[in-house]
This record gives structure tokens, C-alpha cells and sequence, in this order.
């Protein structure tokens, strides 16, 4: 189906909750303008003001005129919430395949999204950027969402809403790790590098291999790039 | 469409995530068995075993054999975390009308969800049940939800899943002020009561009053059983 509304995206390359904006336009292979916005730096008016009063990243104006991303249309929908965005626009390009099409299968999508948004998500925030929460913390919350995991394929086995919402994390805490990044102790860092590598965490490992192999996430996710902004991201929070 | 697959719903009468549950299965008028869990008093071993490995409740099983509730059969589906079993019960009971028919509007819903979730929950919990957030906290929430709310209508405009999701929450916020119960210095929960009654929070307070009096919510909330029960729940807690 041809896409017949404009869709503008405000991202930034750095935290997974833009990536997951990011990977489920690219499985709609939607046309979309992209915005960068590093809202540590800047959180300019016009986008408080007509885009999210929350002033939080991601997100996307839909619909409306074209127009230039830092001169939003009121008649544009604007939607933000990342698990929200992904949910519709697996909605609105069913084509992506992004919404498993049996409802207990779908369901069990969105509970796997909603355990990461309350659980997963402020362990991840605190180990490694708030450095408040110890090895065993986020270890455990790894060690729950692998128990989610089917013996094998992605998060409800083909590739799905779960996956462009869990992936972008999963793959940073390694991507982190592996790159002695985050402002946990460098030794509580590799503790947690080294309990991955055991035999028990070997089935989300390989998940976290798997996922970083399909299109979607390949073509959005420069890890080099990402280290690098990273670090830059780190030193000037220490400022 | 006559229902062809039992629900059987694990829930317990305070908690708000139990609360949508059971609205969410009035709205679609569907035929249920009730297992009340008092998860703080006892986690059986068949409910973490077959149910939900989390623990947590709401949970539900779906389809397969009648059976005793505490006895799960395998053949079922098991769902847990709330947002996505109100999702599923709107899935399956289109009928009920609880998920907007127009993309956007479905996509505004669950922004709001997801917004509820992730931060206007862990506020409610730090203010009433850890005593760690201030008045300021979780008026800031109030404030936020409030601007999210349309000029009149419900969440999104008619009731919706929006609205099964964050109405148990705000109906308790009053509540519990109304009735002094929660672990918040005595002063604090006076302010916060006393704020939400200034004209600033007339939107809010409008939209409290609106929902405890549609249909679905009336016909599961038994205030005066819910605040005796609550006040022995932080009782226990206390101990």
C-alpha cells in the first residue's frame, strides 16, 4: 500500500527508546523525515511547545502538510511514548508483519513490552547510568526476560513488536558492556560481562546475536557510531 | 459474538492493575471466573508454577478446559501484566468499544498508557506505599495526566482502554487522601488533597468524578469494602 500521510520522526541515535522508532519504520519500510534532536543539549521550544509537551524523545508528527520538522503543522496527530509509536505503526503498515496476527500471541507481545517498560527499563537505568543498582539487579532482570524467551526464534518467535522494543536494550547492555561504558564500577561492569558469558545466560545471548543480524536492526544501528556517541554522551554528563 | 473460550482472572480487590482487569471484562461483558489472590499473604507454589512465573498479579488464564483455578491446565493461555490483558480482553470483545477505531486515536490511548505506566505509577507507589516522593512528586503526575486529559469526554473522548487503565489509579489517589490512608506524612497527603481541590485540578478532579460513575467502573468498585481492606493491607505492612 502506498503511504499516503507524511510521517516526521524525532529521534536521537543514542537511546534505545528513539532505536525502536527507528527499526519498526525501517520493517514498514516507511518514508519518513528524520530529526535529530539531542535533548540533553537542547529542548527547543517548538518542539515543547507543538510537537510533545513532555518534551521526551521519540517522536512523530503524522499526517498534515510537509513541512519542515522544526516548523510543525497543528494539523498533524502527534504521538509520542515509544511502545505507543511502535504499536502504531505496526497499526498502520500491517504489511510489516509487526503485529503477530493470532490475539494471544499478540498479547503475549505486549506483555513482554510492558514487563520491559516497568521492569526492565529502570534497572537498565540505573546500573548503568544512574550507577545506584548493583550486578545481581540488572542480572536478574536479564535472567527474567531470557525465561520469557521461546527455546528458539525471536521474542513470540517470528519477529515482532516485542523484538523492536526488547533488541535495542538488549543489545546496548552488551554493546556497554563489552565497551567498558555506563557509570556502574568498572568491576561490577565486568561481573556482569562474565556471568553473560556462562552457559546460563546463553540462550538471551544468543537472541542478542540473532537480533543484531536482522535487516531492520542492521540498517539502523551503526554500533561504532553509537559506542562513540556514547562515550561523548557520558563525558559530558560528568561535566 | 457468544464467548467460546473461558477466562479465568486471578486478581485481588485493592490493587489498581487488578481494578482495570476487571473492568476491562465488564465493558465486554464477558463470562469469567474470579480467583481473589492476596498475593502479600500468600504466593502458592501451582500460581507462580502454572499461572504467572513473575508472581504478580493480575493474571489470566485463557481458553483450554474448565478447571479449579488452582489447578491451571497446560492447555491454556496464561497472560500477565495488566495493560496487556486489558489490550487482549479489547482484542477479543471488539464489541466492547474499548479500542478506538481510528489509528491515531488508538495510538493516543496507549501513549497515555504507556505514559501511566512508566511514570505516573512509580510516583503514586513512592508517595502513598514508600513514603519517599513529596506532594510536589505527585502533583507534578496530576498535573501531567490532567493536560493530557481532552476539554471534556474521557481520555481519548469515549471511554476507552485509556480510561480502564488510569481511572482505578486516580479514583485511588482521591480515595486514599479522602480516607488518610497511605504511608505519606499525615501533613503531606492534607496538602496534596487540599492542592487537588484548587481550581488548577478541576479538570482532573471532574474526570475522577465521571468515571467512578460509568457503567464498567461503578459495578467494581465497592468503595467502602476497598478502603476497609486497604487499611488493613497497610496495616499488615506495617508489621
Amino acid at each position: 500500500m502506498p503511504q499516503d500521510k507524511q510521517i516526521t520522526v524525532y529521534v536521537h541515535p543514542i537511546p534505545a527508546p528513539s532505536h525502536r522508532v527507528l527499526i519498526a519504520l525501517a520493517d514498514a519500510k516507511a518514508e519518513y523525515i528524520l530529526y535529530n534532536l539531542d535533548i540533553w543539549r537542547e529542548r527547543p521550544d517548538w518542539f515543547s511547545s507543538k510537537v510533545n509537551p513532555l518534551g521526551k524523545i521519540p517522536a512523530i508528527t503524522y499526517g498534515g502538510p510537509k513541512v519542515a520538522p522544526d516548523n510543525p503543522s497543528p494539523e498533524s496527530a502527534k504521538l509520542s511514548e515509544s511502545l505507543a509509536i511502535i504499536e502504531f505503526i505496526a497499526d498502520i503498515f500491517p504489511e510489516s508483519g509487526l503485529l503477530p496476527a493470532d490475539p494471544v500471541v499478540r498479547a503475549r507481545a505486549r506483555m513482554i513490552n510492558n514487563y520491559f517498560d516497568t521492569r526492565f527499563f529502570p534497572a537498565f537505568w540505573d546500573f548503568f547510568i544512574e550507577a545506584r543498582a548493583k550486578p545481581a539487579d540488572i542480572l536478574g532482570v536479564l535472567e527474567t526476560v531470557q525465561g520469557l524467551l521461546p527455546e528458539t526464534g525471536f521474542a513470540v518467535g517470528a519477529w515482532s513488536i516485542a523484538d523492536v522494543a526488547i533488541a535495542p536494550f538488549l543489545v546496548r547492555v552488551v554493546m556497554l558492556l563489552e565497551n567498558g561504558l555506563g557509570k556502574q564500577q568498572e568491576e561490577e561492569g565486568k561481573e556482569v560481562l562474565r556471568a553473560l558469558r556462562e552457559p546460563r545466560f546463553a540462550r538471551v545471548m544468543k537472541y542478542i546475536r540473532d537480533a543484531k543480524e536482522w535487516p531492520s536492526f542492521k540498517v539502523t544501528f551503526n554500533e561504532a557510531d553509537i559506542v562513540a556517541q556514547t562515550k561523548a554522551f557520558l563525558l559530558q554528563r560528568d561535566n
